[in-house]
């Protein structure tokens, strides 16, 4: 028996056997429902609406409220289909278009932050313009060798020269049909001198290339005129592989399943086809003369775009297939690009700390100074550097999506419609809140959250431990379906319906997941015998890093109570680092140097990381001397109050 | 329309349009038939009779005799088909697979001659076992790391450790389902060492390799073990290639044409695997234990053979696409192997010298000695090379295929029923021969020729310009249709019901060809301000050379007027420099710097080639006095006479 499920509010109607997984027909439909387990049913996100039809399951108390279950809510991963049906997807669980994804690219700013960092214009992929003698009877060397010959005589040392295959059968006719006049493009690897391509006449001019930032969540790219650095255009778009899977273990566990690892390879690599074709032609170049593909990404992320199983990153003792990943043409992975176009991935270090947190050290600059600097990147994972010009340690403390939304009530991504900023009055307790595209709220993201825990502990709503204080007498404290909450925004306010609040299991796993960025930093300061004072610099990356109100970051315990001064927002470096890469070859070669130096620290089999994660379960440690700024805060208020 | 056409004597039949052209369908129904122009129309070879039914065309009186004519005997290539046939090949039109190709395989000989060349047991592919710590979470470093790692501590230089996208993809798993313990088989490009594949356990003592000689006419391979460097087996099979055209320049013009690059390149690359399958079953060896394959090839078979098109090689100034062809992975070309099996070609060194006649040079060793010494490899082109320790000097003449049977009205090659062997009386004129199998003859192969042309002249059967002197009143002297000829076996005789006869015209293209081979000796000796004289050894290699009669190629001026001893056969050369380059990579090193040492001249363009053959045109020169020995004997049978 086969039924029709149709999806509102796109209409979009897919035919499935009975019984089918409702997650599943979504897929098949190719809409987007929220998701952050890839439908394995612990997530709680993909709520769906029946309008119309009957489904078996669904209605799971632990993750709808009983209202929402009286309003035919489902999750759609525990919900079976037993007619046809009408199903609407809510806002709250749709993918907000219209954020925009901050690509931050100001081409003369980062071209002059690259060449601050003693980057040039010398890219891997040089192309030289050749006239070269035709062949006579007393000059009749072979083809290949009258093209080395000219390239040694053009400076570049070309003893070990290389054709793969397709160039060495187009050779012939390419010179001739020149007129032996041609531009060749050419690649290093070790001593070999490779020619990756044959263009007739001069097309020194007309060179692209693109850096990646292949996020778990986003994808970033830049269109790059090689010839002089411009950026051309950017183009960011979600991670299609979030429909499997919002973090990177959800990913693996996805890619170890039949023909997962291909889907989730086809899914990243079509988001870049797209992104790049759209560049291409809104600027109106050949997709062909694209040759050179930076990428950066996280181990896991790397992995799944060159299509290489990442199953073993998941399991102690979190071994990656590779750190460094061989230069490969773009067609073995299927980018759609000049069919010799090299793609290179800047390396990573370890499982979880990858190549777009080399990238981070690039553009930072850590490496570079005498001073010891911190270089954090805040997202699913806190990955962190600590280091100077002598050496670098690095370590992953596994925070956990929460302030990415995950495991968090009404949390979402900072898209339009979350509560970004809140404000709670120290008498009232009245909150004041602003909304990403100013419209009414329908959840809270990471620096709302942020806010939120901030400002509920330091006006007493909260104890320590992130307990409510039911005895403050606040009507927006309540008592709900898992415990205490309290209410941020009503449900006349709110573009949902009902109350969005924030609960205790809420803030519990908000304060866990500080903690562990909290306590990475500890660690990694106490595991070269420093102190946090020692540190000059504080550079936070990241997309989310860059909506952080230190202050408040601090209050909870999230930053070290350093000087405002000390911190350094650097934006996406992830994909401002792959495109020092692509153009400077310099760059490129520093970033290996950057990863072989690198030394890991595995976080979660560290005792004294557990130690330090223990004392940070609290508001903002256990040692508040540790932060004295906020002691002396807590202090002035409560003698106001 | 259609029609069956039925071949005899193999009754297989081919439904094809009307107006089929005859040749296309011998094709098509997948029969042989002699050919050298390939269907060209212009060769003459391609004779069948008709038994049943009706062509168009094809009685072409230039090619057939006014008897065959009668006997319905047509080209095929000149018929096209009217109705339903029947057609009989004749045996003189049949390739008789009974002849055996001098493989030469003695591994202890060939063994014992490889380690006097310095050769050893060092292939450039090498096989490491490897027992890998497995990771823990102290030891954690990437899987790639670990394979590095433990080739630097087993000796490699793996600091460009390379692993294309398939090794990468499977790395992982290959080290955890093997618990540790692998091979690993790696290779070596310039400073990069390459990762080949990885296999379960201890696999260093399954290591198989081959050598081929990818001949014009026959295909030669050695099985080899590699760790021991024992032929474990030969075989040997004509070039299917043979079907469209018989000398490289008629495949060169086949290959421009539509696809024909592909079929040819198809039609060798299966007869190699073939061979090989065939081999390997016999010797119950898994094709995928065979990684490492050296070809040695003329420059045209090397082109075709990686499906490289050689256009620019026919037309002056003879220009190759490469000398020098990189390593490529066997799959790229079809070959049926390990899918990461490795194929080298030894490298040649321009349009008319081939990877066949470097392999050659290395196997005589002329390169290494302080004598000048003289390699020639006699086929359709006389490729030949002089030199020392010094220099050398290398240049192909195009004799032609006369000695091969093309031009010549029974010329065949070296195969059941072809004369090889002949006398004739110097008083009565009658012949006494030997041919190949004892049977009845059906033609003439190179070394009869060679026989027949210095028995004429010595007994003055023919004089100096290769005119038969009707006057001395032999009743083998008649005059047939084109012109002169003198009847070699009567029709009794012979296995064709008609008389083997050697032509005027025949006589003349013998001279060109001889005068051609001579010339070439001549220019070079000359180009290096030497004489014959200060040849210390003249090396004659290649299956043809092997059945020369030194004495009397020196009486029809194709070889110099040196002392018997000096001269010395040394066999197929082609598939000894590969067996040598597949077994130890300095001799395979070895190889190239023979190729960069050797000089290159063009003999189609030098006045002194053309001087030197217009003198060569005579029996056995123009200048009697550079044959003394000849001179003597001819003093001496006259002083009889």
């Amino acid at each position: 028996m086969k039924h029709t499920v149709t999806f509102l509010p796109d209409n979009v109607s897919v035919i499935v056997e009975d019984n089918t997984n409702l997650f599943k027909a979504v897929k098949a439909a190719g809409v987007y429902v929220l998701s952050s387990c890839g439908g394995k049913g612990n997530c709680g996100k993909c709520k769906v609406v029946i309008k119309t039809g009957t489904v078996e399951g669904g209605k799971t108390r632990s993750f709808l409220s009983a209202e929402e279950a009286e309003r035919d809510y489902v999750l759609a991963c525990h919900s079976r289909v037993k007619s046809d049906l009408t199903v609407e997807i809510p806002q709250e669980s749709r993918m907000q278009a219209k954020h925009k994804i901050a690509t931050g690219a100001k081409t003369e700013e980062i071209l002059k932050l690259m060449k601050q960092a003693g980057g040039c214009l010398e890219s891997r992929i040089h192309r030289i313009y050749l006239e070269l003698p035709p062949p006579t009877i007393d000059d009749n060397i072979a083809d290949f060798e009258r093209v080395r010959r000219a390239l040694d005589r053009a400076g570049f040392s070309a003893a070990n020269l290389h054709m793969n295959y397709m160039m060495l059968s187009k050779l012939s006719r390419s010179l001739r049909e020149a007129d032996w006049k041609v531009t060749v493009s050419v690649f290093t690897v070790t001593e070999v001198l490779e020619v990756l391509d044959i263009f007739p006449g001069n097309a020194t001019k007309t060179r692209f290339g693109a850096a990646v930032d292949i996020g778990t969540t986003t994808i970033v790219v830049y269109l790059v005129d090689m010839t002089n650095g411009h950026i051309i255009g950017t183009a960011s778009t979600y991670n299609s592989q979030v429909k499997c899977g919002d973090d990177v273990i959800s990913r693996i566990v996805y890619a170890t399943e039949r023909s997962g690892l291909k889907e989730l390879q086809g899914l990243v690599v079509n988001n870049i086809n797209t992104l790049l074709a759209d560049l291409a032609e809104k600027h109106k170049i050949a997709p062909g003369m694209i040759d050179y593909i930076v990428v950066a990404g996280n181990t896991t992320m790397t992995h799944l775009f060159y299509g290489i199983d990442p199953e073993h990153i998941r399991e102690e003792p979190y071994i990656p297939a590779a750190t460094f990943f061989p230069p490969i043409r773009g067609k073995s992975v299927g980018l759609q690009l000049s069919p010799q176009a090299i793609i290179y991935s800047m390396p990573n270090v370890a499982s979880y700390v990858g190549g777009d947190i080399t990238a981070g050290v690039l553009v930072s600059q850590v490496h570079k100074q005498d001073a010891v600097s911190l270089f954090i990147d805040i997202g699913t994972n806190g990955e962190m550097v600590l280091g100077n010009k002598e050496w670098l340690v690095t370590a992953a403390c596994s925070a956990g999506p929460a302030f990415e939304g995950s495991g968090i009530k009404f949390g979402m991504r900072a898209m339009e419609g979350a509560i970004e900023e809140v404000e709670i009055d120290p008498k009232t307790y009245e909150v004041n809140y602003r909304v990403i595209g100013d419209s009414k709220p329908i959840g809270i993201c990471g620096s709302g959250m942020i806010d939120i825990l901030a400002e509920m502990y330091l006006n007493n709503v909260i104890d320590q431990k992130g307990k409510i204080r039911e005895e403050i007498g606040s009507k927006r404290i309540r008592r709900g379906e898992s415990g205490l909450e309290f209410v941020v925004a009503w449900r006349v306010e709110s573009a949902i319906n009902k109350e969005i609040v924030i609960t205790e299991v809420d803030l519990d796993n908000l304060i866990r997941a500080k903690a562990a960025i909290y306590a990475g930093f500890a660690t990694l300061v106490s595991h070269m015998g420093l102190t946090f004072d020692s540190i000059e610099k504080l550079y936070i990356a990241g997309g989310f890093g860059r909506y952080i109100d230190v202050e408040r970051a601090i209050a909870i315990g999230m930053l070290p109570d350093l000087p405002v001064e000390k911190f350094q927002f650097l934006g996406n470096t992830s994909i401002m680092g792959a495109y020092y890469g692509l153009l400077c070859d310099r760059l490129r070669h520093e970033a290996e140097e950057i990863a072989h130096k690198m030394t890991y620290i595995e976080l979660s089999v560290s005792r004294s990381f557990m130690d330090e994660y223990m004392s940070a379960l609290f508001l903002p440690h256990t040692n508040i001397n540790a932060f004295p700024t906020i002691k002396k805060e807590m202090a002035r208020r409560n003698r106001l109050g």
